[in-house]
Formats: C-alpha cells, sequence, structure tokens
C-alpha cells in the first residue's frame, strides 16, 4: 500500500484530495509566493480527522501545512513540494455561545466576522476584526495573532483567546487555558499556540472571549491633512489625551489615490493623509469632538464627523477599500511594522523617503493608534517575486523600524516572508530557545516546517 | 575554597548573605509554609549578579529560588534546604518611563505602587493592582501574573507586560517582546514567562504598559444584601448590561465580620454581603447610576454612592482591609479559585456548604467582575499545617471549581500550596509539555524546583 492509500484509509471518504489542480489552490495564501506542488490536501470536518492526518505524517515524516481560508499576508500557509495541507476550513462549527459568560467555543474554520455576527444576536461582539474579518477564520486569525481595526481598544486576537484544543504532532490531543476570565494554573500554553504559525499543533476548537456590544452607537470622524507628520501628530495627542477610539487609521496620500482612482472619493489635491477614527464609548459623540478638536490643533485642514451610522459606516468603509485598491495596482509585498507609537511620524518619514530614493511605489495605511503600519510595495502583476528595489526598500524600511524600537511584525506574522529579517530583531538565545521549544512539541519538524521561528 | 567562597569571590561585597536567621527571613512567604534551612541569600542589585548567582548555581547544581518582597500566597517563594535564595528587591529602579510611548521599563524590584505613582506624575497610570501593591513588588507580579482590583477593566499583568528581560539558569541573558503595543515576531516568549513563578528564568527587567489616568474621578458604590445569591446575580446583570466597571469587589458577612470586629463599620445583622464598585469612566456618575439600579433589582437593602473622591477612597478602602482583618483571626490558608462568571453564585454556595459540613471558617472576598473569589480558610495560630477539615472543606472547593468550569488558580499561582490539586486541572498531556519546556529553559532543574507545574 502507497503511503497515501494508508491515509485515505484511515479518513472518511472525500476527505484527502490527490488531484494536483485542487490542491494547488489549497497550496497558496494572499501573497505572490509560489508553492511547491503538495502531495494531498486533507480537509479536515473533524478533531479525529486532523489526529488521524498527523498520526499519518508523523509515521511517514510529511510536512504537514495547516490552513484556514489562505488569506494570510506572510506566506505561512503556502505549501512545498510533498507537503500535506490540511485545511481546517470545514471544521466551521459554533460549538457553544454562552451570553451569561459571554463566551464561545469555536472551531477553527469559523469566518470571523460570522463569530461576531452570532454573538450580537445576544448584544456581544467578537472584537478581533482583522481587515480580511469578512473571509478569514478563526483558526488562521489564532495562527498569525491578528489585530485588526478594533484592537486599538480591545486587543488582537490574543487578548480574546481564553484557551485552545490542539492536536499535537504525534495526534495527541491537548487542551490549554480555560473558560475562565483570568487563570495561572502552570504555563501560558494558550499565549504560545497564539501567534506560532501551526509550527507547534493544529487548534481544532478556541474558547473565545466575548464583550458586551457598546449601548451607544459609535461616532466616526475623518480629518484630512496637508502632512503625514501633521497626522502622526494628532494621533500621538489623540491616544495622550486617553480618548481612547475604538478605531484609528490612517492612510496616507498613495492610498487615498488608489482608492480615489476606483471609486472617486473627491480627493483634494492638497491632502496628503486621511485619519478615521471612532469612539464606542457611552458618551461617544463628545470623544469624537475631543478627537476632532486634537486634529485641528496639530494642522489637520478638514474634519467630517458622521452624523448617522451609514456616515459612520461609510467612513470606515472607505478603510476597508484600501487593500483592495491597491490590489487593482500591481502585485504587493504587503508588510507590517510596528513602532512605539511616538515613532509613528519618523516612521513614516523613512517609509517615504525610501520609496523615493528606491522609486517603488508604496502605499502606507496605518492602525496608527498601535504604532502598527503597513507599507505596500507594489510592483507589476505577473512576476512572482518582487523585483530588486523592491527589497532594497523593504530592507531600508525593516531595518529603521528596528532603530526606532520597532518590530517586524505587529500582526501579520512571519511567514516565509519575513524570515530574511528575523536575524535583524532576534538574538541568537531567542532563536535557541525557540527551536527548542519547537522540539518539545513537534520534534520530527513535520509542522509547518521553516515558518515563524 | 568552598562553593560557597566561589560565590562570595564571584559578587561584590556584601551581597551573599550565609546568617541563618538573616536567610530564613528571606526563605518565607506570606503563607504558613515553614521553609528549610537554604544555603545563603543573594540580595542581587544587578543584571550581573544575577547572571553570576545563576552561573554559580548552574555549576554547582544548586537550586535557586527567586523571590520578590515575599509577599506571595501560594508558597511559591519558600526556600527549602540547601537552596540558594536570590532576591531581586535591591533591583528597584525605574530604567525609563516614556509619557510618549506610555511605557515603563522597570527593574523586579519596583513596588507595584511606586511605578504606578511614578507615571502618575506624567498623567499615566500602571493599571495592575494586586491587593499587596503597597508591598510587592513587579518582578513577584510578574512571577504569578498577578490580577488585582482594577484588572476586571484593564486586564491582569500579562496584559502590562510587553517584553522582558531574563537571566536563564546558565547565565545566559534573553530578551524577550518589544516596545511596541503589537507585535507577532516568534512565540510569545513574554507570556511563557509571567506566571511561570520562577521556574523559567530570572527576569531582570520588564517593559511594561501605561495608560491615560481617567480624567475624570472615579465614582464608587457599595450595596448591600440579605443573600449572597442575590449580591451574584447582581454581578451578573451589572457585567452583561456592559457598564464596564473598574473595580468590582464581594465580600461576604464572614469578611465584615472581621472587619467590623476590628475597625467598627456598624455592620447591619441582616446584611450577608456588600458589593463595592467603582467606574472610571468619562459618565462614571451614570453608569454607577445604572449599576446602583441593578443592584437594587436584584434585592439590595441599601445601597451608598460616595460623593467625593475621599468617599471613594472610603469604600475601597474597606475591601483592602479584608486581609489583615482576617489575620487578626488566625493563621489563613488564602485560596484563588476562578469560575465562568455565571457560576458565581453557585460556587458562592458550595463554599458555604463546605464550611458548613466541616465546621471551618471561611471568609470570601471576591474580585467578583471577574468570578475570581477568595475562600480564606482560617485557622488556629501556631499551627505550621492547617488542620485536616481545612484541607477537607478546601477540596471540596476546588473540586467544586473545577466542575464548574473553574480553575484552581485566578491570580496566586500554584506554588507549593496547590501542586496537592494540580491533576485535577492539568492532565497528562499538558503536564509532559510543561515539563518538556521547563527542560528546554532549565535542563538541570535548579530553577525553583517543585513549584508551579
Amino acid at each position: 500500500m502507497r503511503p497515501i492509500d494508508a491515509l485515505m484509509s484511515s479518513l472518511p471518504d472525500g476527505r484527502v484530495v490527490t488531484d494536483p489542480d485542487v490542491i494547488d489552490s489549497y497550496a497558496r495564501d494572499r501573497t505572490f509566493v509560489e508553492p511547491g506542488k503538495p502531495l494531498a490536501a486533507v480537509l479536515a470536518a473533524s478533531r479525529d480527522d486532523v489526529v488521524a492526518a498527523l498520526r499519518w505524517a508523523s509515521e511517514h515524516r510529511v510536512p504537514v501545512v495547516p490552513r484556514g481560508a489562505g488569506t494570510g499576508l506572510a506566506g505561512g500557509a503556502t505549501a512545498g513540494d510533498g507537503a500535506l495541507v490540511l485545511s481546517l476550513a470545514r471544521m466551521d462549527a459554533i460549538r457553544e455561545l454562552s451570553p451569561a459568560d459571554e463566551i464561545a467555543v469555536v472551531e477553527p474554520g469559523v469566518i470571523t466576522a460570522d463569530l461576531d455576527r452570532a454573538a450580537r444576536r445576544h448584544g456581544l461582539m467578537y472584537a478581533p476584526d482583522p481587515s480580511s474579518y469578512e473571509i478569514s477564520t478563526i483558526g488562521g486569525n489564532l495562527a498569525t495573532n491578528a489585530g485588526g481595526l478594533r484592537c486599538v481598544k480591545y486587543g488582537v486576537t490574543r487578548d480574546s483567546a481564553l484557551g485552545l484544543e490542539v492536536v499535537l504532532a504525534d495526534g495527541r490531543v491537548l487542551n490549554t487555558g480555560r473558560r475562565t476570565m483570568k487563570g495561572v494554573t502552570g504555563y501560558d500554553l494558550t499565549g504560545l499556540f497564539v501567534g506560532s504559525e501551526g509550527t507547534l499543533g493544529v487548534i481544532t476548537a478556541a474558547t473565545v472571549r466575548l464583550r458586551p456590544v457598546p449601548a451607544a452607537a459609535p461616532a466616526t470622524f475623518a480629518a484630512e491633512f496637508g502632512s503625514l507628520r501633521d497626522a502622526g501628530a494628532a494621533v500621538s495627542a489623540i491616544m495622550a489625551a486617553g480618548c481612547q477610539p475604538s478605531l484609528m487609521e490612517l492612510l496616507d496620500r498613495a492610498t487615498l489615490e488608489a482608492i480615489d482612482d476606483w471609486r472617486n472619493i473627491g480627493l483634494e489635491p492638497g491632502t496628503k493623509a486621511m485619519l478615521i477614527g471612532q469612539s464606542d464609548a457611552s458618551d461617544c459623540q463628545a470623544a469624537v469632538a475631543r478627537m476632532e478638536g486634537l486634529c485641528l490643533d496639530n494642522g489637520a485642514t478638514f474634519v467630517a464627523v458622521a452624523s448617522t451610522p451609514a456616515e459612520s459606516e461609510e467612513l470606515i468603509g472607505l478603510r476597508r477599500l484600501a487593500y483592495q485598491a491597491k490590489e487593482r495596482l500591481g502585485a504587493c509585498l504587503v508588510e507590517d511594522v510596528c513602532v512605539p507609537r511616538s515613532a509613528l511620524p519618523d516612521m513614516i518619514g523613512a517609509i517615504e523617503a525610501a520609496a523615493a530614493r528606491h522609486g517603488v511605489r508604496i502605499c502606507t495605511v496605518a492602525h496608527a493608534g498601535d504604532g502598527n503600519l503597513h507599507p505596500v510595495f507594489v510592483f507589476e502583476h505577473g512576476t512572482s517575486e518582487p523585483p530588486a528595489e523592491v527589497w532594497a526598500a523593504a530592507d531600508e524600511v525593516f531595518a529603521r523600524a528596528l532603530e526606532l524600537g520597532g518590530t517586524l511584525t505587529g500582526e501579520h506574522g512571519v511567514g516565509v516572508l519575513k524570515r530574511r529579517w528575523l536575524d535583524l530583531e532576534a538574538g541568537p538565545v531567542t532563536r535557541e530557545v525557540q527551536h527548542g521549544i519547537k522540539a518539545v512539541f513537534d520534534p520530527l519538524n513535520i509542522l509547518n516546517p521553516g515558518k515563524a521561528i
């Protein structure tokens, strides 16, 4: 019996895909990274399927690439030659939703926005909202510790994860964490798995925290600035004043032009940056008025305050268009540096300088309240690898981010794309410790090898 | 040369204490657990001292018990025969405080409330406030992932820790995390060290997050109830309504009596429970009015709302007296179960039943908004070990907490006191994985052996 036959016989019919064309569609994420030729894809529908697949992979020493919806931006779900792709997309049950305890137990294939909608039927919300939240899965969000727009107030995915059910490389099942808001029994294994990009185990369920939906409809503003530095200064002033925005997004001129080209938003020639902010506090109108004042104090040329929920949605919608607007311009290398908040203007300056010096088109959006910037390096469609000048500009951006006390990735993960810069941030002791931990969970190194660390 | 002479010669004069009486005072925490006879105590004043002590301990295979102020409630800092006590109390510098980035870099010996006060000079606060915060250190708070009163709104110590400097068992220095609000480069080593009770490494500095002090003075209420269940129901209603209290503390009749005996608070005969809540939101008066209404809806017999900051402080002060009031009654076994919020009334009922069945005096306070209860089992002073009926009652309380989906410890840690119940919560896979991680960091098992896992 061929090894693949053993896999097929250990799983219910239809779970194992071997058609190369179908496999190929499961071997990619949202990046330009070209996959190899995986052996097969398992479309797991239950924890038992995951156990069977991992036992088989351990026995045959086959690398396993777990994946959700494949919306990752770092190549974390790219599958190489001979790998087994393990899709969790079909495990999409919300096993439990307890309004009284404000928690849900969900399978990894649940679409993030679907969980949020399910919670809202009980007056609750699931806070983490990566820009991809209508198409990405909770499992993928956990694997990358995804952030999002609301995390300036509510924290990243880690902050909503209370406990996990994980299948280890050898098929054993580990339960981490708990159903309670607090708990310190033993090491924080939940935190260790979140953000580990499928290199330590395969998450088959998560207990997540829900929060009450704010009573009042949120209030929203959009402010235009004649310079990015002014916008950066406004962000610093707003955060320092304790305004607690529930969203604080910055779009640069290149991004605004990309959106304007597509949807005609009437972009003024002098507008170099736009700041979109929201408050969902019970006195959100007053909070937005304060933020508006701080924008004007810091040189805003125009501030619009939404007067209805529909107008609020429209302003936020502008931000949510940003990534698609850029994809219309070419292939994209999407980066994700995060700097201490006060370094935001300097970081923006460094990105502009790198773009000019290397003649590269960079469009930047930022979760500005967190100091988390997404410079998107645009290059010609159809090239599988960004040209040298893009890498050169990216090198500069990363070096500057680290100089400013920042980090390579705020919320997208390392995947394969950021490995080339990893040694700049993590020293030899960190590397050694991380590989030691990896070996505890995955001694055969079959789980998403070559990713994350 | 004796091993201890080698240690003394590797450290500046005065760092190594060998007087048995002095050592004994460094071998205890706040529990009744009797220490052994440690070999010596190192009073580290710098990271280099810690490196020297750990290199020496590795070379001579001497167990090391790191400690801060010794205010722990689980025996985590109890030192056994032949151990080296490593006190971090003298490393008490605030190395940096950046108002612009809202972070501080602190050494482990900084008293928690001192950091909070230093931050307040810049309009910022350090949120975690375990009841011991005037006497406990940041290092100890990190080691146990301490909670506190404000964590119902601001999270536990983990939620304020961004990065750590850690000396590993062999003397290597590891830097984890970052200075930024977000970041996912590599595994979450910061989270792994927080709450690991000194078993994985010795923290010599921490980068912590500060937050703006709320603009308005907080508003506070205290509500009295004729039954604990009514008080528990009020908590559930308040949390479900999204009132976002910054503090939500429950005191049972036994605790109130202990305080009344000491300070005469005019306790009414019918009062079985008191709920003390606070809001620090910008519309805190309205939030407290809502909470007051929900208390009355759920059977409160009396609600007092503070009308001045001094009155606010007085109400919170009542809660902060609780532990000392109990210590006047006898020796204390302080427990720390945490249950899903909706299980709070059931858990309270189980504690009352265990007290009655075993004839044990149990006084309970709870960080009620988090479902975190501290049943304090009082027994006669002078016995080094609680009597059998206390253990029997505690067994019942823990078993019930786990049945309700809870955990053994919400914020105090496992130490030595909770090891006897550890297997009830953590299965064999968890145990194996945790010991595997321990071996990566501390292959000789010299760091606080026998604690936490």
